[in-house]
């Protein structure tokens, strides 16, 4: 984990007076993930489970969905001019008869070619890849275990977040037990991490499942989350207007302002106990 | 500005006990960017300052550095099967002998050809691309001007974001005063649509200015006021190893959680009159 956090001298300053004293910092590297030798894309991210965040990248793309959809991943050597290997350049070998993403795979999540580039044809570009369905499932939850989630990820993540910069998220059960916690000063990096750690234990789609992330809910963690089949994402802040688009037409329970024991339930009200979706979402 | 935010129902929960409720969301919606025709990438952004936006990406992109260099841009229409203008499709076209960016413009910055891919490489990337210099500037400033600005743009902030769902950019003059204030759901692109305003004025490069920032300051948010020449980055939260390097390269002062009459000083500490840069960037 020595890569994680990085340490640095910082000139402290309160009220006009300054002290020179260590801080800590997150470490940001860049990350170059290719796909049977070729280069897929390039990301900013936490060194650390980098496996995983490589196979969750493929799941949310739509490239794999098991275990054994991945032949082998492994650290490039000979990444730099002396051979020496950076650990910032990642091979996935895709097993046989694995089609290979192309180079526009993540601009089809944004647009379809049939039709125009607006927040439906994004939804309209989830329904055609996502494999797993999230809507009917018999999941109900306490509201007051979701509140308690908050807690239980700040203190997974106080064991080595010691530099207020970094992104976490969280996978629990429907009781609340943590299965698995991933840090990133990239937001969709740390799902992609849980997500991959997932599909390398072979566990999706993720049923019966509560994702919960430490920052706001953009389209691009819904459509993750739904990719990797998890039925609902809980935020500690506010969901976008496609998030929630996204989520409604999935049947995914999408949280909000998740904080103490208050919560906003944008859609997917049913699985809490608390009334009708169709109302809920109802255009103000 | 009817497209920035959205109304929904939501249920919020206090205690168990839930009430249904009008919300406010930001708006997340895809944008397109095409230069001269050829799409060159796919972002999530709040609409709103498309133009700016666009031109302060290729600002970043280090493809446009005057206003003259951008001949038209416009919305495409029938972008939609219907023919009907989504406003999510723009296409800039740059005045002529302009060099057209090509699709690999993204990954330059995080790597070069010549060495592996790591921190290094990414700052070197930076390093070859950039045309101004943010290093010799006589602009000194007072920490308790810097400690006012966090609550102006707050201030500015709240005219229209009643959302909690969206991260601010704003460009201030070393007294404070400020310049140009964009908000978005995603932080980069607050940025591009504040350099993008102001290529736009051909105010570039913007000496004797600071960048002030919502949230965290990563490498790419370092890279992209680099690439508009302002020497000042000031974050309310942590900056990443990676941005304090740059930074400390670029001869850049960056302040991370600014909050109240505190601050970090990670790099150029004198231009607030603190102390020798070199004794603070000096390793722990």
């Amino acid at each position: 984990m020595g890569r994680v956090t990085s340490r640095r001298r910082v000139l402290r300053v309160v009220d006009g007076v300054s002290s020179a004293r260590p801080d800590t910092l997150a470490v940001e590297e860049p990350l170059e993930i290719r796909v049977n030798g070729q280069s897929l894309t390039v990301t900013m991210r936490t060194p650390g489970a980098d496996f995983d965040l490589a196979a969750g990248f493929l799941v949310g793309e739509g490239v794999v969905r098991h275990s054994a959809q991945i032949a082998a991943i492994r650290y490039c050597a000979g990444a730099t001019e002396t051979g020496e290997n950076t650990y910032n350049l990642l091979d996935v070998a895709l097993a046989e008869g694995v089609a290979e993403p192309d180079a526009s795979v993540r601009r089809n999540f944004y647009t379809t070619s049939s039709c125009g580039l607006c927040g439906k044809a994004s939804l309209d570009a989830v329904r055609a890849t996502a494999f797993w369905s999230v809507r009917d499932d018999a999941l109900r939850l306490d509201p007051a275990a979701l509140s308690r989630l908050p807690d239980r990820l700040r203190a997974a993540q106080r064991v080595f977040d010691r530099t207020g910069g970094l992104h976490a998220a969280g996978l629990f059960t429907a009781d609340g037990a943590l299965l698995c916690l991933r840090e990133d000063v990239g937001r969709h990096n740390a799902v992609d991490k849980v997500v991959g750690w997932a599909l390398r234990q072979d566990r999706l789609p993720l049923t019966a499942t509560v994702l919960m992330v430490s920052g706001r809910a953009s389209f691009e963690l819904v459509q993750k989350a739904v990719m990797a089949g998890i039925p609902v994402l809980a935020a500690v802040s506010a969901p976008s207007s496609l998030a929630v688009d996204l989520a409604e037409e999935q049947g995914m329970t999408l949280v909000g302002f998740l904080r103490g024991a208050s919560m906003n339930v944008y859609t997917g009200a049913h699985r809490l106990g608390l009334g009708a979706a169709p109302e809920l979402v109802a255009r103000g």
